[in-house]
């Protein structure tokens, strides 16, 4: 199995190398990763620039990967059309330092990178390590690596797409596995606003966490109580329930002025 | 009605401007924009560094707005949290310099700023206008004002969200307004490879559109085949079809090792 392994935060970041690692013992490892942190750059993809792109020894004169000076998504569609002599069985992206669950996940570069997979008919997987102090990434990516496994041995249709988070190791080994919807709650953030030493008016957003909705069942809550979620998703974002109703709106017919 | 206008071309942009003069038909338009073009930025936003805000004077010396040195995204939050007094009764954003149908969806800063009002609870509506050499945008800015008054006078739920594509005036006028899917297809696109003056190879996206996937009915063949689009989009990326198979699959348990 040949495996293109991506993420958001940079070819040289220690959730990548934990997650080469594993991989490698499921199959045949090609590293294809932005050059720089890429966090917060959603499904971002650069249209008018040069990609430069160079190759990345390891300290022990191994070839690490390619570095694409680029987004995530970027770096997919280079080593689809470009970068790799034929395309890849399966991507996966990751591993993030800090969660992608809930609406995170339409900000995640990390998770669009596995968008842009799939749109390639390609099964891709997003891998998130929850925020702590600490990053235990050789505990999430042997973890990643079991999810990863059973994802793979249950065949899912090509193209398929899977985000997976896991829990933060302080709190010791995940409950569980839950298969779980990404919850829709947005965040309690905010701004804080202060002056540069010129006088101006900046802003600086503040972090929270999603909002817990009553009863709701998701990634979000499931991996808050310390359990490894996965959501199957998909990029078609069209409200299906909502088509129909829309469609039977009046519309105003061609302009006769 | 109080609008929030904001787009991904940045605040200077005619589009926005001519979709202004359409808006302030409709009630009291706020405009909160990019202080720079930001196209194919997606949904990011600005989660590490200062955003700063100026106050933009139009020629005539009346306000056109304000400028945020960041993403369409980081606007919208930006206008809700701290620069409007209140949150808005209607997000608009646009008109962009080119389509967003079909999977470009994801790529485009001006659905993500919509996509972020939509987080809110607060409806929402994205308008491009298909790509020619020369944007007709006072053209394309009335075809939206009517469109917008078609979905506010159904009272869509709060926080509904649509995408809206205009056909390029040089066909004449748009046929008809058509609700339809977003499409699934992905582009025809590709890289060239090039030498830099120093001998480094570097890429350069090419632009090819969307394929257009046999008997699909979508915006992206709707807008070709010279039709206004609207579609109904939702930000709940679950793949709620393929959930319940994934949950029978057989998870392995909590690591006993």
């Amino acid at each position: 199995m040949r495996i293109l392994l991506t993420n958001d935060d940079g070819v040289y970041a220690a959730g990548l190398r934990a997650l080469h690692k594993e991989l490698a013992k499921l199959g045949e490892v090609t590293v294809i990763a932005p050059a720089l942190e890429q966090s917060g750059v959603g499904h971002a993809i650069t249209l008018l620039d040069p990609l430069i792109v160079s190759s990345i020894d390891d300290v022990d004169g191994s070839q690490l990967g390619q570095a694409v000076e680029g987004s995530p998504a970027d770096c997919v569609k280079l080593a689809i059309y470009e970068l790799m002599d034929r395309p890849p069985d399966l991507i996966v992206s990751g591993i993030n330092h800090g969660a992608n669950a809930g609406i995170n996940v339409l900000y995640s570069g990390t998770v669009a990178a596995a968008i842009e997979g799939a749109f390639f008919e390609i099964t891709s997987i997003a891998v998130s390590l929850e925020y702590s102090e600490h990053f235990d990434f050789p505990y999430a990516a042997r973890h990643a690596r079991r999810v990863i496994e059973t994802i793979l041995s249950n065949n899912p249709p090509a193209g398929s797409l899977f985000n997976v988070n896991i829990p933060s190791h302080n709190r010791g080994e995940p409950k569980g596995i839950k298969v779980v919807p990404m919850g829709v709650g947005r965040h309690g953030e905010g701004f804080e606003r202060r002056r540069d030493p010129r006088g101006r008016t900046y802003y600086w957003m503040t972090y929270a966490p999603p909002f817990r909705l009553e009863g709701e069942e998701s990634d979000v809550i499931a991996l808050a109580d310390g359990n490894i979620t996965v959501t199957p998703l998909q990029f078609d974002m069209t409200r299906q329930t909502q088509l129909d109703q829309v469609r039977g709106w009046t519309w105003p017919g061609p302009e006769t002025s």
